[in-house]
């Protein structure tokens, strides 16, 4: 059985984490299922999806961990192409991908204590995002 | 219900990305699924998968991207085993992770319009890839 | 159907790499299902999953792209709020995902020759880690 889900979530542009592991929850107890696996995507190629433990210090950290990588204001290719200033957003978002997928067991999302799903806006603007929850079970 | 097919793709080694969307739309469109979610695997220790913008300067930038973080002329443990010069292949590969994961609803895939699904191939060498698509859904 | 099994791993600490494929291969020997996707999930927000040659160089040359990443010894605001040490384990754990979505197909995983899929431990203690295996298929 599939039961799809779709959540639109405000961001204030790059650096912005949101923690969405409530919506997932949410959608998994509406569902009938109790066991299986959920996949959640940000559609977009300027955003990403992981899990950390979401307090600010550690979601300051990933932001400065971003910058080293791929600094907002370097030069990128992409820059030339649309006249964007986002070549950063695309690159970060790549290397992290769109989409995380968790199972669950007994109606409940396999995670730690002091582990949440969080959505990692990447891009130069603010952007309404849409998330996609397809849970996949019996 | 599962749907599988495979893909060969023949890259040009490292730095070579292919979108490889068509395949896994193609695959959906002639499965009977209508919602659900596909994995999409490439075969291999050396290579990734991912979604981006498919333009040539965001590819470019990814590549600029990796060859910061695992240059391809530097020292490898790797090296020292085989005798092989994709030190730089491994450590990419097993940061990007060789799957990803979408869901699929009415038929389509979830993808932004400017978001593609590509391969990444980081190996030395010229490589015949082996990509498997596996549809999950109902 | 849906086949869940959870393992239990004692790993010594930053830098460890274990492999885990053959738990993922036995999980799905011990099913009646001959294709679908097991999705491999640590629990936790200081580990991680991804696949790799499972070779001492390979795994020494992971290390130390993550060490150049996000240095275990340099300041992050999350040792601020805990009185924690891993910050670096926290950022690497988030860059890399918590899980790993492979496709199976007639019973047996789709992973190459040289490719294993690992448990990266990131955090600076030694962890008694969960293992998730959720084998979705039919």
């Amino acid at each position: 059985m599939v039961v799809t889900h779709t959540h639109h979530i405000q961001t204030s542009g790059q650096g912005d984490v949101r923690d969405v592991t409530k919506f997932v929850s949410d959608d998994l107890s509406r569902s009938a299922l109790t066991a299986g696996i959920a996949t959640v995507l940000v559609i977009g190629s300027t955003a990403g999806m992981t899990t950390i433990e979401f307090e600010p210090g550690a979601v300051s950290d990933l932001g400065a961990l971003f910058e080293r990588l791929a600094p907002r204001h370097a030069e990128y290719r992409h820059h030339l192409r649309w006249g964007d200033d986002n070549g950063s957003s695309h690159v970060r978002a790549a290397l992290v991908g769109p989409s995380i997928t968790l199972p669950f067991v007994d109606r409940a999302l396999c995670l730690g204590t002091w582990q949440q799903i969080v959505l990692l806006e990447f891009d130069t603007q603010a952007r309404r995002r849409e998330l996609v929850v397809q849970i996949v079970g019996e």
